[in-house]
C-alpha cells in the first residue's frame, strides 16, 4: 500500500516555458526507457519476488521512487507548456522564426488532447505500453534488465541536458542523473551477488543440458574479421572463446508436409 | 548485403507434431525477447556503429546468425503444426481429453490466418513490434541490453525445454541454449572492455555535472529494511553506498498556472 | 444494412488550404476520442443490445451519423492538404518562416503515404485502434462512456476552433459542436432513465455482496486535506460519505511460494 | 512523492491455486478498464490539475489507492498460479479433463515469460497501453471518464465474482466492489459540483458559437422508430429534444483537386 | 451520409451456440484482413478519390456493403455466445471434455469485457488497428490492395467453413464467399482498366528516372536455383527477365562520422 | 542460414546531411509498406512454402535482398543525420528559418533515443509491427500481397524522390525504384502462373460451395451511379457482372437472447 505527499522529491520548475523541450522530455516519461518503464518493471518484479528480502525491498524502494520521478517530470512538462502558442498568425510567424519553431516543434496533442499538460506518450506521441517492461521471475536476468533501464534512461537524460540552457530544467536533470547513477550501481551490486550464487550464465543450471560444444564459439557469418579479436580471450565463466571462420549449416534442408486440403494452401 | 543457404544452421525437426508446443515456441520467435528482437537489435546496432571494427563486426555476425535462428524456429513450428486438428467433433472430444487440449490449446490464428505455419507473434498472438528493440548509439548501454536479450531468451528456452519431452524439439533447444550462452559471454566481454574505456556508469562523462550528493544513496521509500543490507558496500565505481532511512521531499508543492481560456480547462 | 448518399451531412470546405490544420484535425478523426471511436462504439453497442428498442435505435442512429462525420472530416482534411509544400528550397524557407512552419508542421505521412488525403491516425500518426472503443453489454456503463466520448470530443473540437481563423473550417466545427451537444444530452437522458431502473451504481445488483463497510469511505492516502471536503455530503445513492484520515493496511505481507524449479526463477 | 508499506491494503489470498482464474484476473489489472488505467489516469489528472485543491486531492488520493489495488491483484494472481501444470503427459490429460482445462486455459506467457507471476497484460496477453487513459485538463470531462472507469471496472469484477467459488478470491473481489462503489459515488459528486459551476455540456462556454439549431435534434438515420421516444422530453440543460424523421444531407458533393503530379496519384 | 435499416443484408443465425466458433469468427471481423479492414480501406479510398466517378462509386458502394458485413458477423458471434459456460465445476469438466474445450477455447474477454457479445478484436484478442488499412491516393496500387484484402478474407472464410458443421453458420459463410468472389473480380477489373491507362508498374511514370539496368534482373541471393526458372520469360511490361547468379555488392563499406560528443555515443 | 558482406548492395551516401529527409526516409524502412515489411513477409512465406521450389526460392532470394535494402536505408539515414542541430539558440533560429525547419522537422527520437542513427519506426515514430506482414500459406493470395507491397513501396519511393534534390539520395532511390519494378514484375509473373493452376479466385476450390447467385452482382448501396459502368463487362473468370440497383436486406431483424444474469448486462 502507498501514501503520497504533495511535495515533489526534488525541484521541477523551469526558468521559462519551452514547449519544444516539454515535448522532448516526454521521452523520459512515456518512452521505451522512461520512468514509467522503471516504475512498472521494478514494482512488478518486487511484488513477484519470492526470494531474499533485500532484493525484494530494493526493487520496491526503487519502484516507489520512480513514481515520484514520473510526478516530477509531469510537473516540469506542465510548466514548460505554459503560454505555448495556440494559433499564431502568418504575420507573427513571418516575423519570428523562433516562434514558428515553437509552434511546429511542440506536440499538437499537448494542446488538443491534454490542455497543455503532460501525456503518457513519447515525444512522437507513441503511447507507453507494457511491452517495454520486464518481470521474468528470474532475478539475475531482471537485475541486468534494470541496469539497462537505468543506463539507457541516463543516456537519454544526458542528451536532453545538452538540448536546453534552462537552469531550472538542468537542475532537475542533474538530480535524475545522480539517481540513475545510484540505480545503475545498486542493481549492478545486486546482480553481482546473485551471479555469484547462481552463476554468470542465465539461467545457471542448464550447462549439463545444452550442446556444450557450441557454447564458446565465435561464429563468423560475415567477411568482417573483427570478431576474431575475441578469440582466445577468457570469458566470464572462465572458459576461452574459440573462433569458427566458416560455420557450416548443420541442419539440412527442411521439408514440411503440404497442409490439410481444407486450409486451401494451394501448394502442391 | 546478405546471402542465404537453404540448409538450416542446426536441426529443427520434432519427433512428432504438437500444436500446443508450436504455439509456445512462438515466444522464442515473435515474443518480446525472441529471436526477431535479437536479430533486429544487433543488426541495427551494427549498422549504426561508428566505433571499433571488432564491436561492429561482432554485432553483425550475431545479428546474421539470429536470422538463421528465426528460420529454424519457423521451420520447427511448421513441423509441429502438421496434422493439427481442424474441427474435431464433440464425440471425438468427449472420448479424448488430450485431443481437446490440443484443439483449444493451439493458436487459432495458426490455422485461420497462417495455414498451419509460423507467425511473427508471441503465443498470445501479440504481433512483434520494434518497441522491443534497442539501438541507442551508445555501445556500453547497448551491449548491456544485448546481454539481457540473451539472458531472458535463454531463460525462456530453458522453460520451454521442460514443457516438452520431444527429443527433436529438445535437440534444437539444446543448440539454442548453447548459442545463448556464447552470446551472453561475448557481449559481456565486449561490455567489460568498453566499461574499462568509458566507465561503468552510462554515460561516463556526466559525473561532474550530476548532483553528486545523491549518486550513492540508497533511499528507503518503504517500511521494508532490506535495502539497508547494501549500506557501506562498495559500488562498482569504488565509492560506498550510504543509506537514507527517511528521504525527505525536497521539491515543494508544484503550482502551475491555469491554462489559456481557449483550452477550456475549466479549472479556476 | 446501410445506404450511402454522396452528399455530405454538412459543409466541409475550408476557405483556403492549411496543412498544419489538416494534421490537427486528424485528432477528431483517428484520435482516442475521435469520430471513429464514436462510430465503432455506438454501432457495436447497438448491434449487441438485447434490451429496449429505443436505446438500441438511439445507438444505431447515432453510430450511423458518426460515419457521416468521419466522411466530413476526411473531406475537410483533403481540402486542407491541397497545394501543401512538397519540397521547398532552403532559399524559399529562409524567405518565408510561415512556409517553414507549414512544411515542418504538416504530417509527413500525409504526403508520403496518403498522397495528400486523410489518414485514420491521430496528429502524431498513431493508428486508430479498437482499444479506444467500449461495448460491454451493460447499458448504464456504456451510456456513461458515450457521454464521455461526446464530452472529450466536443472539448477537442472547441480547442481546434481556436486554432484556426478559417471560416470554412469553423463552420464545420460549429456544426460538430452542436451535434456533440445533442449527443451528450441524449446519452445523459438515456443514462438517467436506465439508472432509475437499474440503480446509480454499476452494476446495480451487487450491493448485498460487496463489503459494504468500505463503500462510502473517502480514504486519505496523502498529506492533502482536500478530500475531506466531501465528508458528510450525501452521495447519489442517498448515503453519506465518511472520511478515513489514516487508512490502515488490512492485508498482511504476502508470501507466495518459490516457483517450480523448472522455471529457473533462481529465487531461493 | 510516495512511500510504500509492505502490507497489502486488503486480503489477497485464494483458498487454492487456479491458473485459469489467474489468467482471467489479468483483466482487472492490465485490461482496458483495469486498475492500471485507474491509477495512471487519476495520478495524471491530479498532477495536471490547476484548480480547486479538493478535486486535485481527491484524484491523487484515489490514484494512490489504485497502486495498492494493482499490488493486491498482482499478488492474488501469483498465488493462483502456484503449482500450475507445466507439462502434463497425454496420459494425465486423458484421465483428467479438468487438468486439460487448466493446462490449456491458463496464459502460456504466465509460465514462459513471467515464471508464474502476474503480467501487465489483459487475459489475452494484450499489453496495457496508455491509450486507455485520459487526462484532458478539463475536470468535468475527466470526472465523467473516471465514473466510467469505475463503472466498467466494477462490472468486470462482478462478472469475475461469478466465475469462481473460491472464498479467498471472492473476499478480495467484495472489497474491490465496495471501493468501486465509493469511487463511482465520489467522482459523481465531484462531477455534479463541477457541472453546476461550468454547465452540463462540456465545455460550457461554446453555446454562443455552435450552430444551435442542431443542438437538440434527434436525427433519425434508420428505419427504427425507437429514438422518437425521446422527442419532447426535457434534456438536462432544460431544453426539449425535437425529432427529425428524415435528416437531409446539407453539404453537397465534395470535389477536391487532383494532387500534385509528383505524388503520382494517377487520378485524372 | 449514411442510412441504416435494421434488417441484415443476409441471414446470420447459427443452428446452435458454439463459443469456440464465436471466437474464431472474430478473425473475419477484427482481424488483419477482416471486414473492418475492408470497410475502412474502401471508404477512405472512396472519400479521397479525385478521379473517375466509377471507381469512386465502386469503392463507396463496396465500403458501405462491408459495414453490413461487420453487422452480420457481430450478430452471428452474439448468437454463438448464447449460453456459453461461465463457471463450470471441476466435476462437470471431468465428466465432459467437450465442455472443457468450450470453456477454455472461448475468448475470456467475450464474457468478462463484452457480456457475451462481439468485440472488435481478432481471435487472440488483438485490437483491430488502422495499420491494417491502405489508402494511398494511387488507384492502381489501392485496387491491387483491395484484391488482396478480398483474397485473404475469402481464404480465411474458406478455412472457417471447414471448422464448423453448423448449417446456419455455413449459410452465412457461403454468402460471404460469394460476395468476396464478386469483390475480387470487380477490383481486378478496375485494376486492369487502370493499368491500361497508367501502366502495369506502379507508379507508371518513373521508368525514365529509375536505374533501368536493374529493373528486370532476377538476383540470386541463395544457393537455391529455383528463381532461374523465370529467366528469359516475358514480364508483364513486355521485357524479358535476366538472371544474375552472383549479384555483387556494388556499394562499398559505409563509414559514417562519430556523432556529436553531446550525444555520448561513446564510439571512437 | 545467412552470410553477410560488409559492402552495401548499392551506394547509400547523400551529398550532404539533411535530417528532415532522414526522417522521411524512415517510411521506406519501418513504415507499413517499408523494406522490413518486405523482408519479413517474403522470408516467412518462403520458409513456410511447401510447394514448387521455384516459388520458395524466389521468395527467399527476394527476402534476402530486402535485408540489404534495410541496411542501405539505415546507412543513408545515419549519413543524413550527421551534424543535425541539437540545440540551436533563439538567436540562431530567428536568423535562419531553414535552420528552424531542420530543427523542428527532424524526428526528436533520432537524437534522444538513437544518437543520430536510424530507428525501426516510420517518420511519425510509429514502431514497425508484424501486423504489416502477411504469410497465409496460400501462394496466390500471398503473391498478390507481394505485388502490393512492391507497388505501395515504389509509390512512396517515387514521392520521396521529389522531396529531395540531393543527388546521392536520388541515386539510391533510383536503384530502389528499379528493384521494385523487378519485384513487381516477378511476383506478377508467379501470380499469373499460379492463377492458371489454381484459378483466379482465391481460393480456387470453393465455387461449388458458395452461394453462386451473389458472386457476380454489383450491388449499389449509394445514390452514385458509377458502379453501373461495370455492368455487362466480362469478369476475369469469364462470367459477366450484373447490376442490382436496389439490393434488399435479406436477413431479417436479429434478436439475440438477453445474457446470463451473472453478466449484469442490465438489458431486460
Amino acid at each position: 500500500m502507498f501514501k503520497h505527499t504533495r511535495k515533489l522529491q526534488y525541484n521541477a520548475k523551469p526558468d521559462r516555458p519551452d514547449p519544444v523541450m516539454g515535448r522532448r522530455l516526454q521521452e523520459s516519461l512515456g518512452g521505451q526507457w522512461g520512468e514509467v518503464t522503471g516504475m512498472m518493471s521494478y514494482l512488478s518484479q518486487g511484488w513477484s519476488s519470492t526470494g531474499d528480502e533485500k532484493y525484494k525491498d530494493l526493487l520496491l524502494d526503487t519502484g516507489t521512487e520512480e513514481i515520484a520521478h514520473v510526478e516530477m517530470i509531469s510537473t516540469m512538462i506542465a510548466y514548460l507548456l505554459e503560454d505555448a502558442p495556440l494559433n499564431p498568425s502568418d504575420e507573427e510567424l513571418k516575423k519570428d522564426p523562433s516562434l514558428a519553431a515553437k509552434y511546429t516543434g511542440m506536440d499538437p496533442e499537448h494542446s488538443i488532447v491534454h490542455g497543455m499538460t503532460a501525456s503518457l506518450n513519447n515525444p512522437n506521441g507513441g503511447a507507453w505500453n507494457a511491452g517495454y517492461t520486464t518481470s521474468s521471475g528470474n532475478l539475475v536476468a531482471d537485475m541486468r534488465f534494470n541496469v539497462v533501464r537505468e543506463s539507457e534512461a541516463r543516456l537519454q537524460v544526458s542528451r536532453l541536458y545538452y538540448m536546453t540552457e534552462d537552469e531550472g530544467v538542468r537542475d532537475m536533470l542533474k538530480f535524475l542523473l545522480a539517481r540513475e547513477t545510484q540505480h545503475q550501481l545498486q542493481f549492478m551490486k545486486a546482480q553481482e551477488e546473485l551471479e555469484e550464487k547462481y552463476g554468470v550464465i542465465v539461467p545457471g543450471d542448464m550447462k549439463d543440458i545444452e550442446h556444450d560444444e557450441f557454447a564458446h564459439v565465435l561464429m563468423n557469418f560475415s567477411d568482417g574479421e573483427g570478431s576474431r579479436a575475441f578469440e582466445g580471450q577468457v570469458a566470464k565463466d572462465g572458459e576461452k572463446f574459440t573462433y569458427q571462420e566458416n560455420p557450416e549449416a548443420m541442419g539440412g534442408i527442411p521439408k514440411t508436409k503440404p497442409a490439410d486440403k481444407r486450409l486451401h494452401n494451394d501448394q502442391g
